[in-house]
């Protein structure tokens, strides 16, 4: 599971659990794509202890999905939440189609409203 | 946000990270209800040698739940799961109560279901 998921969505899921250098690092390489070389320069260390410090998080970002399988899990919760609003949408243009009530129209919208809450 | 949830929730998400004998410790004191005193004769070690075990086993599951919040935003994701599924049911009953549309009760029929499903 955790393999098939991005580094960065494992890094906003369980990236507390690093420190903060490993975090900053892992950050700077996958979310702002900094080279290994630009991130050692700047941070004033070799370009190998950049490397090692990444794949140790890498690997604990790994480790940490495939026990708690947490992010996998949020994976599965947007699908679904997606499928409903895409229902909730259906729901609203039938019934503004033919006027049908007010009462579906506004429970269809809280849908809509509360999955794309639930979804960010 | 942590100690606002009961342990075992906290075990339920994290209890994986916890090593197999505190794992257990955890799970017969607050899901079994086993005492202190019956672990310790089960396990064969001393009263306090449990109860430390469980305490940095309750610190541990609280620690990760202040750094990660993620047992706190699936409470959050329950409460608006259950608010869809009202919704869904409204919708299903006015929709009912008029003959007004097959479309609107499948739909409202699977965004139910779905809700139903991601709250588990």
């Amino acid at each position: 599971m955790g393999k098939n998921l991005g580094i960065s969505t494992l890094l906003d899921f369980y990236g507390e659990m690093l420190t903060d250098k490993q975090r900053s690092f892992v950050d700077y390489y996958y979310n702002s794509d900094l080279s290994l070389a630009e991130i050692a320069e700047n941070e004033g260390i070799t370009r190998q202890g950049v490397r090692d410090s990444i794949k140790r998080a890498e690997g604990q970002l790994f480790d940490m999905e495939d026990r708690l399988g947490l992010a996998g899990r949020f994976q599965i919760l947007k699908t679904g939440i997606e499928k409903i609003k895409k229902a909730a949408i259906e729901i609203s243009e039938v019934n503004k189609r033919y006027g049908y009530s007010r009462e579906i129209n506004s429970n269809a919208k809280s849908i809509y409203e509360l999955a794309e809450g639930l979804g960010e």
